[in-house]
């Protein structure tokens, strides 16, 4: 069965002036089941032109395209003119959609702004909006596919579920992209590569994408799943790594570990002297990470390790709060002082500043206190402030999911 | 003076299959000095044919394109071979670049990956590559310039001040644009529209961004500033806003608040249930903060909010955990557990579940310690958990920020 090549073109100057495109992902995720890999993403200005040529070229290159923003009923939202450019269609008034407006608004005669919200290119069906007033539209022409959708994910979202889908797998009806996220950690993207690459070459026809983070890394497999070859790549990959996978798709360390936690009734406390908090704001990300997780201490001064963790000043003072003596204190110490199964503690120097040649920027100790005793170990991680304080907590979640029995 | 349009190239298959493209905002911010404004950004897989049609589109609209990633010595990148085909120009072997990454790396024979590396466009200028492997690459042709950058940003952002800010006025010579960014919180984006509209009517020729954020508002002028246009327009926007803004440019809300303690030789400390350690994660994400932030407890579980802050038990029975009773005795009892100056609190129902018909998710309480007692306060915040948390957070320190005196 086939498979199609779709592109992606959002407008809006504020895309070209400091905010954040966040799309490309989430198309990426609905076009797969629809059997479409993503193959170009365009950013335009809320210029009719520029509108007009991204989809121009787009049509030519792609069979799928999909235009997010520019519909709504403000004198920089273009697209259905740029569309209609570079189609060579005119816009025509649609009285059907007006009465939705009219009815779901309460509003006759319609404002001038929203009778633009009328507008279809000559031969489009229209998509209802559950929440908003811009209509999407879907025209095809000769074996291809254009849909304009309202820029506002909450707006074009659920179009996909009430009319999207059945309208793409009814006009292509492509095969499904398969795809698997297997997410890994405790190894660097160069490793996973290494480890991987044997089912990558005999793979033939799967797609493979390693994307590193910070002290872990993401391996995607997809393709046509019809012979079992991504479900059989999948698995082979799964043998290869082990316990390096903590999860597939939208795991992360922290639920990992809490999902062992919460498995065995176990509870967890944590003490962060250089991450600062983000270990704890991690687990508490996830929802009902409070049925396991009772907290811990922001031990970022002496004072705080002393007071909150009951880590001993001699400590501090002979061996250094950036320590494996104060480490295993401060994991000893949350336990304790909330009476947790587990507990983890993290010090160290996450720069730029503070490091000496004894104790250089990226050293970090880390403590995992359990029913077992209080294990101690560091690492010397390397890169900015940020890539090591995400490094040291990421590094801590999945030695504390490891050692979950 | 003029000013001229550059676009973007960001390379690599990962941008369509789930990696985040975060590269757009950064260089806006660093061509808009440079007197470039970002026109269109397109993002490409790893493929020869897709990267050379981006880079011809782009050069026929724009007069400075760059190109993003896929310079280091794998299969999958082909960025130079794109470019020489784009360009209808040869790759030639750079005897210079392959000493400078013999003598750099210790490399003699150089691998062949390495080899790769030292392929220039005939006629290129290799730009030096202080974190990495692979050059960057200048070159001009009839009055346009192309750029090939690599991927990673801590490879490509030094080249700015390196190489490029010098060659790109060298070559161009436009006039800066000039852009103020007002950072605000403790309004929503469409009060900020609201209050900013009458500067925005009068400002013509300036180009005018809102971006909402959870719980703050960044407002973006620019435009060329020959007549003190943006100056004025600027100096208006802060008038009207007043103790809204927080900071401009790169500042955050916890950076604000920081320098107010830092100046004052105070200090902090936090204790926080529903925002679980986001605060403080903000608070230590700024090198130093050390000196201010004492640290504090994610107080998640009641256990915590009596040991660590001496939350009362009859307080938490009485009242709940979400109240202002327990904000106050959390932010009074990290000031006094941390003997800091100040102290702050949260406490609240983040959801999805969790909330009741009296406590609906959403409800925060916040509590605020200084030198003049406790100060409790609460919101009712709506939007998802990260929503929710992400508010909760910039809230207090937008409050803190402001009662530092």
């Amino acid at each position: 069965m086939a498979t199609g090549k779709a592109e992606i073109v959002c407008t809006g100057s504020e895309l070209l002036a400091g905010k954040l495109n966040l799309y490309a992902p989430l198309f990426h995720e609905r076009l797969a089941p629809l059997g479409f890999s993503l193959v170009r993403e365009q950013s335009s200005g809320d210029e009719l032109g520029a509108i007009a040529d991204c989809i121009k070229g787009a049509l030519k290159r792609a069979r799928l395209v999909l235009v997010v923003g520019g519909l709504g009923p403000t004198f920089d939202d273009l697209t259905r003119q740029a569309a209609a450019a570079a189609l060579g269609r005119k816009l025509v008034y649609s009285r059907p959609c007006a009465r939705i407006l009219e009815i779901n608004y309460k509003l006759k005669p319609l404002p001038p702004g929203f009778k633009n919200q009328c507008l279809l290119l000559d031969g489009a069906k229209p998509l209802e909006n559950s929440n908003g007033t811009a209509f999407g539209q879907v025209i095809t022409r000769g074996g291809k596919m254009l849909v304009l959708l309202p820029g506002p994910r909450k707006e074009w979202e659920p179009m996909f579920p009430n009319f999207l889908n059945a309208e793409i797998s009814g006009f292509f009806g492509f095969s499904p992209i398969t795809q698997v996220k297997l997410r890994l950690a405790g190894l660097w993207e160069t490793r996973a590569e290494e480890l991987l690459s044997p089912v990558m070459r005999r793979a033939k026809g799967a797609s493979c994408t390693i994307l590193a983070g910070p002290g872990t890394v993401d391996f995607i497999l997809s393709g046509e799943d019809e012979r079992g070859l991504i479900t059989k790549a999948a698995e082979a990959c799964r043998k290869i790594l082990g316990a390096k996978v903590y999860g597939e798709g939208g795991a992360t360390l922290a639920g990992a570990a809490g999902e062992k936690l919460k498995a065995r009734g176990a509870t967890l406390a944590a003490a962060e002297s250089c991450t600062g908090g983000l270990a704890a704001r991690l687990i508490t990300d996830i929802p009902g990470s409070s049925a396991w997780f009772l907290g811990g201490a922001v031990a970022y001064s002496d004072a705080a390790k002393i007071k909150f963790l009951g880590v001993r000043a001699a400590t501090i003072k002979r061996y250094g709060a950036v320590s494996g003596e104060c480490a295993r204190e401060m994991a000893a110490g949350a336990k304790r002082a909330l009476k947790s199964d587990y507990a983890f503690s993290v010090t160290g120097i996450a720069g730029p500043d503070g490091g000496t040649p004894e104790k250089p920027v990226g050293l970090v100790y880390f403590g995992l206190a359990g029913p077992g005793g209080v294990k101690v170990f560091r690492r010397r991680l390397r890169g900015t402030r940020p890539f090591i304080r995400a490094c040291a907590a990421n590094l801590i979640l999945d030695e504390l999911r490891k050692v979950i029995k």
